[in-house]
């Protein structure tokens, strides 16, 4: 097996995502030769020294990045200002600074400015995740065969830019790149707002007379059960993606109000046409789904 | 084991849930003596004779139906009021009727002015399915731990209720009771709001430049997918179910347009409490589906 790519790889956050660095890095040999990981609670501290996958715990973020080569941001996306600010002065000079949120221009606003010149900033997202979070959550095979998308600047260092490609890459992935607009347009579409849509749908529901609520719950596995799966997804993340992406994502729920409108118009007046396209356009989408085997 | 439901069961319409029941009724001796399928296009005639599941094979509805002591309309809902006109003078004198559609009042305003007095009408509604449609798409497990709803009115015959909740009661379903307008109300949330949602999404993302497009393609396995499968769906199917539960439809989709509205207001003005309190509102739907052991 090849070198490790870091010698001292620094996940700030050991969630979902962040533990399940840790495993591959468990895993493997070549990702990096210490791991060390820090996380703002002491539950999770402690259940991340029993689970075993790190070989530094450190409540400290501050001291968590020192001496490391690569450090991943793992955090809710609103929270990365205020940790950055806590680590700045403590990353080593050359260290490459990545993070794994859903929204990529927040990030480029809220780490560039306060990243050290000297320490490499590569922003990147990983499609992937479940409804379910915490670092009991997380799995080493989370990445397998699925995109994650690297957003470098103009500005960005090439060679910083390849050694997270190579991290990812050694986690299984495929790699795409893309201006952090393009994705957070791209993001806001396939991701955020079925997200939304599905939480949206689990409140109507809820505020549905008492005798209809109970009905909802016993005959929601049909249809409705998937759009729970989804709505069952962590608050706290979910929260800072629709705040930091608000304009993509108000955009695309603006153009989907439209359409549903349009749709629910057809209804109302016995427009088969329009209804018919309307769902044969959904088919169309699936099937290139299944064409591209990501069905 | 028991004595077959019936003499003679006559399925109007072979695909996805029609060839269900038809292969139920062939794995087991309880239900019928003789299964008679009926289809529209010679292609389906021809296919269901292939499969072997049903011992009668009869391109005319008319005569299909002679003699049956029950006969299930598996058509689209839309469909109902012309097949019944065909096939009324022939239904045999105390037969019962019955269907699967998932809309109950359109099928009391369709059937019963049709029904021959000595016919006993009694509309159900099987609460399964897949994304696929066809007679090679039924399987014999398909109803198995589902509910089916029968949506009987008052001058309904109780022996015909009786039997019809025997017949899913042995396709392995769980039955209920319930009016049809309360029925039209739950599915309406429940199923017919997440797949006109899905097929919107679908349109959305079909709309975006053609660059997008292909990124939206790409990276829609990750939330969106789930909603590509829901909008997969026959599309027959799905324009009937709407135009046949219009009224119920429509209120959920204005309920709907109000609460995903305000979470976008939410978004635009940072409101994080308001955010929160949504997803949290998804996450105790989907709990309450866990503790019932739906998910």
């Amino acid at each position: 097996m090849a070198e490790p790519l870091f010698d001292r790889l620094c996940l700030l956050g050991v969630g979902l995502i962040g533990s399940s660095i840790a495993r591959v890095a468990r895993q493997r040999s070549d990702i990096a030769r210490t791991v060390v990981a820090h996380a703002k609670t002491p539950a999770t501290l402690d259940r991340v020294r029993e689970l075993g996958i790190a070989d530094v715990v450190e409540a400290d973020a501050a001291r968590a990045v020192e001496g490391a080569d690569c450090v991943v941001f793992c955090v809710p996306v609103g929270a990365n200002a205020a940790v950055m600010a806590s680590i700045a002065p403590h990353l080593k000079p050359g260290a490459i600074v990545t993070d794994v949120g859903s929204t990529k221009m927040s990030v480029f606003r809220d780490l560039a400015p306060l990243t050290p010149k000297g320490v490499h900033l590569v922003p990147a997202h990983p499609m992937a995740g479940t409804e379910f979070s915490g670092p009991d959550a997380g799995f080493a095979e989370l990445f397998q065969g699925r995109y994650v998308i690297i957003t470098p600047v103009a500005e960005t260092d090439p060679a910083a830019v390849e050694k997270v490609r190579e991290l990812w890459n050694r986690c299984g992935s495929m790699i795409e790149t893309m201006d952090p607009a393009t994705h957070d347009k791209v993001v806001a579409i396939v991701s955020h707002l079925p997200h939304l849509l599905a939480f949206t749908i689990c409140s109507t529901a809820d505020d549905l007379a008492e005798e209809t609520k109970e009905q909802v719950l016993k005959f929601a596995a049909s249809g409705f059960r998937d759009f729970t799966r989804i709505a069952s997804s962590d608050p706290t993340m979910w929260r800072d993606v629709f705040l930091n992406n608000r304009e993509a994502l108000l955009e695309m729920l603006a153009r989907f109000t439209e359409d549903s409108q349009a749709l629910g118009r057809a209804v109302r007046w016995g427009e088969a046409g329009f209804i018919e396209d309307r769902i044969q356009r959904g088919r169309k989408i699936r099937k290139g789904l299944i064409d591209r085997k990501q069905a």
